[in-house]
């Protein structure tokens, strides 16, 4: 019979970059014991991702950064809202860009991910900040 | 024991820009009497966006607005489908470059939202449309 | 009662372009049986997109591939992750400005695609490949 959990997952960050929390997430859905199902992610906030992307080659990653760094510069003189810094904001446009939800079917209890798939908790601000995700599991 | 509901919203928008419709799905999570559980979104329309962001300062949205503004502008050369209008072809980009999607894990009766995140229609068509978004539940 | 389904559905892409996938899916929809529900797919890879866009005139793809292209072009100087081939890191931007998950309800025994919303799979690299989508039903 069909089931459903619910879950925090806290993401403590360093600042700006790609945090890997795959394993935090596999670990749940094992301890359900579902071995068909769905996981649900949703980051509780505006100005960080989540990104489903390549965990073999870090430079992968640091070239998506150069690239979303470029697209959005810090500082940018066209935003107005700059009183919580010259990140802020392009925080916030880096996010609408990416996404902030994901929906993952489980399989022989475990994420359908691909080999090289990872899931990361994309960072936009400069300063540390602790991230919560929301994680709901269904299956049986 | 599991149950879902599906619903349809309509959003009615005057134009481009940005229609809060958090309080909607909030009642439809309240009315379902689920405690915990799963709401997932789905907007029937390629020229508009789902979009979870900040709802405090509302200089947000217009930087947001901005910078989608000048990344895909009104009336862009490049483009050859044109018969719609000079904003058709730049609203389904920016909706290719967001979400049509969302998926929100609902705890304590309540979507979890963080603190400043709100729901938005992002409308991308300067002329006033009705949107359908579809809306299914799933808890107890 | 609620049950759900798991399938694996596999696109072949003969290189960059859009792939209309919907009749596979809305098949599963039908063969499951349930009158309402929700269907996720997941694409297990990092270098294409699940995409819901337009599905009438094609000019809006090919429009979309071109401003896709100028915004991330083959061959970029500021990569630095090249081994793979000048079009394989902006595949991998390609996929993060867009999703890999999608999310729709299921009514009336059908998904709840809009009129005019077709579900593609966005193939970002330049030679033909094998994509993997999973696919999760649950419903009634």
């Amino acid at each position: 019979m069909l089931r459903q959990h619910l879950h925090e997952v806290s993401v403590p960050t360093k600042g700006r970059g790609f945090y890997d929390f795959t394993d935090s997430v596999q670990e749940l859905v094992a301890k359900s014991g579902f071995k068909a199902g769905l996981a649900t992610l949703h980051l509780q906030h505006t100005s960080a991702s989540l990104l489903i992307q390549e965990n073999a080659d870090p430079e992968v990653r640091r070239d998506l950064e150069r690239f979303f760094a470029r697209l959005v510069p810090d500082g940018e003189p066209l935003f107005r809202h700059t009183s919580e810094g010259d990140d802020d904001m392009p925080a916030h446009v880096r996010t609408a860009l990416t996404c902030v939800n994901l929906s993952i079917p489980i399989a022989q209890s475990r994420l359908t991910l691909g080999t090289w798939q990872g899931i990361y908790l994309w960072e936009h601000r400069l300063a540390p900040h602790q991230r919560r995700v929301s994680v709901h599991l269904i299956g049986e």
